[in-house]
């Protein structure tokens, strides 16, 4: 609860407007819906800017269902879900009105919005196999009201992939580097950009690429400045904080 | 080399006002001073808006003093000499017009500017030992142009110590929460606010925090949205993304 | 055994009650059932406290039954029987009169008990995924006769969820605190309880949370007073202890 | 806050008693003194139920002085000094009234309180190399007033040693079991035991035992229960848990 | 591109008959195909020799299919496809006229070329589970060009089997050691050899061999001197740099 | 070669009945048959006693069956194979006279041989899931001639059990020990021989257990005398080694 | 106690020659010495064969002066101290006589005994910087009664320095082997060796070597037979070992 | 020995010119110089080209001494002796014309040699303060014959200035590509060479590095070609083949 909402509450109380019990119930209760095995959240829709993500992982078709029912009655028009296989999709699909990515194994219900970002995100990757965490950065920073630019098989060892790409990179408000294997690719490219780069390692890779630590450490030691770094295979989180930096300046 | 110089350059050598290897050698030639240890990178000062940062590990006295003077020489005023340590920075005082911050080893020459970004940068750390870290991304921050609110000592084991901040979170222009040990405060910090929050492990802790690397693994699994992150103790790039993103909408 | 027990049967020898051979027998024989394939530890009961807990990982249903018919015989009147995944337990159906839970796979002989602690074991996790350790918990320390409060889906990104709970935290006797990811949940609530927590880790997450190990990290290392950690996904070994806590004061 | 605090609050603002901006600046404001380098919590004193310990590693003796300081002011008799160097303890020897235990590096202001919990804490130990963590658990356990019984180098290749224990360990109300190397003491202790086992990795050992890893994942993977484990070399944390359990049902 | 080729289309602008705007879009353009999922990249042919490689993981049936057109119509004759499993292969046969190698999971096009290095390479491998890795190895040799002598089940635990093939080793243009386990191999080949010696870690092992971990360590680790390390499994990249070792001198 | 064959075939050669060709060839071919996919090693069964053991992880039922030809037409009675799943057994089934062992995966050819060991082979295992690994190191003890006394299920955490057996391990020749988890049994066992102990770390385990990193690690650390390793879940290699310590003295 | 004594004490029970209460603190009374700080194990000497080993990290001088004394009293003639730095050497030297080795760090007390196991041990070691933990795995066989041979600086980078040691490797009771780096030695020496092997990991290296890591994993992991492996640089249990072997059949 | 040597030592013995028991002596001894605390390898020389490195780590002034006086009594005229601290240098020098270079710990007898390769070897490092390895490899490769070019401080994250070299590094023979934190410059160098290139990852950097294991991982998973990667810091090793393939053709 904001001080003003506070403010006004115990000046309700002070009046007599608003009892001492509605009060301290006020104070109490969580602005949330609690389905059980959920609790959904629509105070930090206010709080973040979007309440309507749900990591579908480890939730049933059913749980999903029932929290997006919940969002839809609280207002929600557009829900994105990551992490949703495509059998999950499928037993959705007759319930809601759901749109589905099968490589980056997204959904999405209410349709993509207009951009109302100041720039556009670039979202860039090393090869084809790290696509679908490149798509998941793209797509969440779309839904989220962000224009992208995908620049898509650009790795390192042919630079001048890279590098015919220059301008693009140089002039995007934020961009997310997506690169498995030894995850290069976003210290180059914080070297052409003048705005804040989102490194997400992917866990395309084998042997001493370990999942995509290999990435996730040569990220997080980049010699680069203006350099972040998302946990392995995070489009989303990089999609997430690329559309709220494209953002700055704009909601405010 | 940008494509508007590249064409302006090309339509010199097709007037004749350049010459085809004057030409060449400026294709060839890249836009750095080479000092035999250290190529003095005054081309990135353009690309990435500050040229001025020198990471002091593992250069001598002498090398920085070198590369000082080189910078001096190009015209930069404001030089910003991270993980300087005390010895260091004594030898140089007598060649340089250097301010020294003990606890986080930085040295600044130029003196710090007139904060010109949009709003402010919050830095909150978990505990004492934490300072360190913190102060670098602070000072970071300002000499690159940002008003920093300082946030410290509030870890999540006493809740309420950071509650009390909540409002100056929430209207922050971007975060840095700078935690060691089990590395939460990034958490919840990004639940209370609605701008990026830029997370810094450290190294503080003992046991199996191995050096920062359990709250480092804490920070990427964030079950929050809009927080990235960057190496264990690395204040520095912290401070300069977050003054980046302070800057987003002034600078252009 | 006991030195009381070994004081009387030495007065047994020196009155000749009991001959020599029969004393040496008692002094070696170990009190447990030799099945062959397990010594099933009718000693370990009076030890512990309860000998009815079976892990059902890595035995065939026919070895668990016939431990179930060995304790039968031994006088048990339940058995939980953990990690016992929904074959086996439909294999067991026929013979045992068993409870099944199918999230935590916990199968239940002789019924719960009525609870007969102190007070109560708080038992809060940070998401819907992290529901399948929360409950083997939960049903342990309800098996074992603790009341038990569950507060789930309390996660710290949106920590006004929790301190919702916070009257009912501070009244718990043992409270276990479930997390994946970040595994911050217990460090939070440790400031808010002034009983024992205890962090179970579990392997929720992906990425760089490397199958639990970062919420495990996240736990040793908390900043708060009073939090212990168990194994990852352990829900049993903290319903447990949580239960013991509980009936401290009470069995004694 | 807790419930009835804040209703008294609200109900003195109804009657006007207390106006709008005083409560809300009671609800807004948090509960302990602000140093600049540290914010002393004598809130969590109440949550706690001790606020007097001080971790002093990474804390200068000025730091710790000035804590010290503010706690008396607060009212506090007695405090607890953790991981502090002797160094610091003979600089802060004019300025407090400090006992100074230099193998497991703890200091004590106000001295040891009569022992008031239910029963023993035992304290046992693997080696002699292992006493430093033991003696800080056993200081911890008495400081907060528990009576400590210790049961050193009972280390598991010479098992009668442990096993002449039997009794102490089976009627003990907490036991703190202390091993590095192979870590295999809390195992064999929580067999022998009937309360909870508080299993302290330490970092004694070379080669493969890293530090202590070696032993904290044999205390986590126990085939016993009853055992939880705290951090690689933190005494202080199992101390503390063991004489809050060694007090439940005393305090209440 | 090349400094000659970069200071001939110079001089075609300087003499008008190239524009500026031509030119302009020949430093721009990268010499790659975008098949929109891949930038067939035809000038790296140039750069490193052979551009007819593709990694086959993580591609579908029809993304290679796409490739490899695109490949042909550049003129390409010899493709070789790494890592393609044998459904791949299958959907791909009524397209293209690829030999497929089933244990190395290796398909090519155009068949194998008559050799024209230097020398030969041998390829030793340490036992008959890293048959695998060997034959990519040896596979790869061959299609680059090289003669190829297989040394197959050669581990050092019978030594006197590897010092049978000492002449053959000692007068090799270059040797592929390839081993699992313990990974000994490479250090006694490279005392034997007196050419560079490039060591294959392979999955091959269990326990503590972590996927290949402990046998990469070990040739990492070699105390003989003219050992290169490739990624555990990596047989394409040993070979493909033994062939080129093996055309040093000829090609240039 | 042995320095009296040598010496012996130098006589030859000397006197003229060994051309020098011949010996050359002596001294250059080594004592395998070359199947092509392995070099079966005849001269290994003079070197280490045994050559009837194949592992069959990673080798075809083909190759197998192969190998055991080559060695049964080198005069070989008995084979043991490790590793061997059931479905390569049943394949062999039709060619060969095999016996087998489906919990430890070991299939034999020729029978159980009389024991002909100074003494016994104790192995122990510390719970119900480590069978296994406890009965591939019997049977293979076996195989290779000793007598073997079996000790399972006897867990530190229930101490009284494994005492019960205290004499029965005191006269032992070797001790093989093998337990999961915690690992601790080896170090028990070994305060209670007086003959090498070998340790067995297993796989058995969840979560911290890191597929038996824990269990190694206990075991390489512990503080008992007398204790090596053997790699995770490696059976095979304990019982060959304890019977190879149970035949020290009989077979010189 | 053993069954023996333990009846014959029964038996004085029964006679009435021993009270009850005499016989019962004789099986409560654990046989040995408690100085406090430890607990000196005269009992361990009968069950082990030696008792007078003292492991001197982590003990002060005066500590181990206690024990050494303790051990005098009790009748030892011989002790072996390992890990004993230079200093406390010094310090103990007036007041014991000690022969100290300053390589291995390991003091003797009593002087080294006549070899009276059934052949030789041999030592054998990879390189220069090994010498170490061989020099105290071949102390430590010399102290316990055994034959040492010492084969060092024998690594497998050159083999034929190995090969011709093959003999006297081939006539061994017992091997050694030392080696950091790649580990690869036992390997190589077990196929030569007709005896166990004992593979001793050094810290030994740098970089990837991990502080022995890389030959811990490789000897672990060796495809040869009859070796097992202690912890990194602990040569002690090594010569421990090897020398238990060498008596096999002796002292028996 | 070889086949030739073997052949003639052969036909002495039967021409009777060289005895039974010379000829014995002649296969059993190793061509080495047997010092005590090493074995200086005469015939390794042969066999790997150079026989004049001493690494000097963990060797004393004294041993480095006497291996440098062995090499010098069998002919040598130059030896390198690497990681050599300033203090050993100081103490061989009045006994050794040692030519010492401190950064990167290396000493030099016998000057350098005229370079004799095919080309040159291009050392290209990330940072200033990887120029302890690049000199390493640099001064190695000199020591051995091979003309270097050495590029420093040309990091990724600067592009432009690695660019700038191109053709520089297209016409190398063998390139040593030298990087720490990220290690991202070996892929993009193996983009612009047509030759090995060999990759040396640094120990330079902080926090996530792990002291080069980000470096390592990045350049084992290299997407480009032709790399293959030596351990952490080893710049002699990558030095030492990088001067072997330039010699390929010449020497042979």
């Amino acid at each position: 609860m904001e001080a003003r909402e506070a403010r006004k509450l115990l000046e309700q109380v002070a009046s007599g407007d608003v009892t001492v019990d509605q009060a301290l119930a006020r104070f109490q209760t969580a602005p949330f819906s609690d389905l059980g095995y959920a609790k959904v959240d629509h105070h930090r829709a206010l709080a973040q800017g979007v309440s309507e993500v749900i990591y579908g992982e480890g939730k049933t078709a059913g749980q999903i269902l029932g929290i997006c029912r919940s969002m839809e009655s609280a207002g929600q028009k557009r829900v994105l879900i990551t992490r949703l296989d495509s059998q999950k999709a499928q037993a959705l699909s007759p319930d809601l009105d759901l749109e589905y990515f099968e490589l980056p194994r997204v959904g999405l219900i209410g349709g993509m919005p207009q951009p109302d970002g100041a720039g556009y995100v670039a979202v860039a990757c090393a090869g084809t196999s790290d696509l679908y965490a490149a798509e998941e950065a793209a797509l969440t920073a779309e839904a989220l009201g962000s224009r992208v630019l995908r620049l898509y098989d650009v790795g390192v060892a042919g630079i001048h992939r890279l590098l015919a790409h220059s301008d693009e990179i140089a002039r995007a408000r934020a961009v997310v580097a997506v690169a498995g294997m030894e995850g290069a690719l976003p210290s180059v490219v914080a070297g052409l950009a003048s705005c804040p780069v989102i490194a997400v390692p992917t866990s395309v890779g084998y042997g001493a690429s370990f999942g995509g630590v290999a990435a996730l450490l040569a990220m997080l030691n980049s010699c680069a400045s203006g350099i972040s770094v998302v946990n392995i295979d995070n489009g989303f989180g990089a999609g997430y904080l690329a559309s709220m930096i494209d953002h700055i300046g704009v909601v405010e």
